[in-house]
């Protein structure tokens, strides 16, 4: 392992350059104004993945965004890896409160700055560099296969029919994520749980045109307040979701469990300094990290209507909308609850107003065991390059593919992640750290290490 | 009057293709993008006032969008009529939902359609092309004085100021309002009664930056649900205002003046159906015509937060806002109002968010008496051209001037209104009956016939 970290130390410099370019691709899968850039990403990806030494890379059509398919097979008896990991990043708005632009990377006291930096550009690109060390030294000790996306900050509408029609090719022993979050740089852990998502959105009408809020208010159902009436509504006093049969289907975590968790570092104080908030708010009788790892939750991640632009205007307007979604803990079925919420949603609307659920995405909560070879490899990896045993953690993001990779491929997965919660993916001024980018690049050649040694006996 | 009517016949098409010319400026005062348009618009009014004959007009600069003045005075011992309206109009979002352009003016089925059709330059205008016929025929009983301002449509903020230090040209008998509506085509009726307005923007802030809503979410104050909270609780199942102190200034109507409300021509399925809705919703115990006209209210004319392009985005905003507005009934205060609002937001803010509520503008609520002379020169102008007593009534909407000019120069209001509550004025495809503008320019001319003759005896 000396000559590997010999050579990562020679090229960092290079490694770091190769993903500021991939970075530079504003490869936002949600806005089909970017739709050549995301394009472009793909190609870019399987370029590097044969200058890293792959056999053979392909860019797959699918009915959405073409998913970049590479191997390297040394040896069929041996074991083989498959690599998960997405190339197209969040929106990146609102880019007015990004410190640098977005897609024009800069580095800032030990931080990579840039959408995609760390979801996924950074964690995905780590793999492939990890890949180009082991080949050049000679010290890939199994066979790999990498799987790189465009579709997953969109649900992965179309990876589930990639993989049932390429079965065979995706045949694996474990899929390897990183895309996930560690606690702290000096507190690795390995993600365990990840929740699932029904993602929609709700538009409520109240009268077929706009209308002048003074001669029609106060008589008129105005559906901005019935939408906000309707929202209000789908939580209780405890901060409970109110929709008939949300928690039916949820699982009890033990209290072992709990307690576990409990031990995670965590302080709140400076969890609520960081955020600058004065208080914590969330379902009654669960801790932070529990209401952010094993309850189901809603959020209201966008709402319009009315007049929005400068100054004021007194309408009163015909439609109102939101995006809303929740995330869903192991049991809980994302379309069952795409269910639930619409028939709730429909029930509580008051005749004076009409409503339409229209759902966006959605993915199943996975927990991982941690008593596989894959998870024990990952901890020993971690345990190698950062001289502890990381933790095991559920978090509270989704990667709906996960379950759909178990239920497909029948692999499970390992969610090796190096990212921080504190590194804003999804907002703006998203960074990933060097240290983390090049520890992922340092780690990740022990875990094939470790998981050939231990699949072999 | 004959000579007037043979006059207005032979110039109405020239008169419409003026008003036209006029509606292709787009004089959106809220929005500054269009201030140069807004400056234009009040050039134009000042050239067509010189045209039709006035002694002087004049431009004249205010803190924000001028005012144009001009005036014909004939004799000073006669009576004067100073007319009021405006020349800027509201934005014309969404301009989607426009069957055609807002500032490209057409006529269909006898209505001429584009922003500021009825509200106001139509309205207005019709003074223009009266005082014009009056003019051209020697028979001005009176003289005139035109004040139109350029921000109606964001408060009127800088036309108190310019009453106050233009007090002694202002001096007038009867101030002349064309801005309302009349019921119907053959329902003639006089405004006698005006809500005033509170309108103000309020911003909610959780966290310092948006957050991931896998992450965070279930766990950190979403400020999208907390502001549809705090929406949703503004009114009370009886949709009542829940506003501490919000109706203590309230006036109780006479069962009288309801009565007589009672009466007003109003078909509610009809009004239903108009509007495409299957139920009113407003507060209990009051018609819909009370609703609109005796009771206070508070709409939210705008709401916006988190992720509202296409596609999802799993975001926990940091902020979320909304525009609200309360139309208000005599003896409640604007300034109070306001206050009354600000107290009660923040009292019921949770302690996991901040609120900032900033104010907007605001206006005070009018009723004009209907045994003065100007209004029963209206009332018998009206009888004059519509063959039928037109009906007093007290509408919905604001017009904060009217209470203005009472305090500032000391005189009464008449809103003597042409336009139909269907023009959807602050609506896309606002428009105005060739009808009633006609009908508009052919009555005034006997208001002041009828206005000087009953001041003179």
């Amino acid at each position: 392992m000396e000559q590997l970290n010999a050579y990562l130390e020679a090229n960092k410099e290079r490694f770091l350059n190769e993903l500021i370019d991939l970075l530079k691709i504003p490869s936002v899968s949600a806005d089909e104004n970017f739709s050549n850039d995301v394009l472009r990403a793909a190609e870019v990806v399987k370029q590097r993945l044969l200058e890293a030494g792959v056999d053979q890379a392909e860019v797959c059509p699918t009915k959405g965004y073409p998913v970049v398919y590479a191997e390297k097979i040394i040896d069929a008896a041996l074991p083989t890896v498959l690599v998960y990991g997405h190339y197209d990043v969040q929106p990146a708005d609102p880019y007015e409160l990004w410190d640098s632009p977005p897609f024009e990377p800069v580095v800032k006291n030990g931080d990579l700055y840039a959408r995609g930096s760390c979801d996924d550009k950074g964690q995905m690109y780590m793999h492939v560099k990890a890949f180009e060390m082991m080949m050049k030294n000679n010290a890939l000790p199994c066979n790999v296969k990498f799987m790189i996306e465009g579709e997953e900050e969109v649900g992965s509408v179309n990876l589930e029919t990639y993989a049932i029609e390429n079965k065979d090719r995706l045949k694996a022993d474990v899929v390897l994520i990183s895309d996930t979050s560690m606690i702290a740089n000096d507190a690795p852990s390995i993600t365990t749980g990840l929740r699932g998502l029904t993602y929609l959105e709700v538009e409520v009408t109240g009268p077929n045109r706009d209308l002048h809020s003074g001669v029609y208010g106060g008589a008129v159902a105005n559906p901005i307040n019935i939408l906000c009436d309707m929202i209000s509504s789908l939580h209780d006093a405890d901060r409970r979701v109110t929709i008939p049969g949300f928690y039916e289907a949820v699982e009890e975590v033990s209290k072992e469990e709990r307690d576990q968790m409990a031990r995670a570092p965590f302080n709140l104080d400076e969890y609520q300094r960081h955020l600058e908030i004065k208080e914590v708010m969330g379902e009654k009788g669960y801790t932070t990290l529990e209401r952010t790892s094993i309850r189901p939750t809603l959020d209201v991640n966008g709402i319009w209507g009315g007049y929005i632009g400068k100054g004021a205007k007194t309408v009163l307007p015909s439609k109102a909308y939101a995006k809303i979604s929740m995330r869903l803990v192991p049991n809980q079925k994302s379309e069952a609850i795409l269910h639930l919420f619409t028939k709730h949603f429909n029930a509580i609307a008051t005749p004076s107003v009409t409503v339409k659920v229209r759902p966006h995405h959605g993915g199943e909560a996975a927990v991982t065991p941690t008593d596989s070879i894959a998870y024990k490899a990952a901890s020993k990896a971690m345990e190698a390059t950062f001289g502890k045993t990381p933790i095991p953690l559920r978090t509270g993001g989704s990667i709906p593919i996960v379950t759909m990779f178990e239920k497909v491929l029948g692999v499970k997965s390992v969610l090796l992640g190096f990212g921080l919660d504190s590194d804003a993916i999804h907002s703006p001024n998203e960074k990933f750290g060097l240290f983390n980018y090049y520890k992922g690049i340092e780690t990740i050649p022990y875990f094939y290490r470790y998981f050939t040694e231990m699949s072999k006996g």
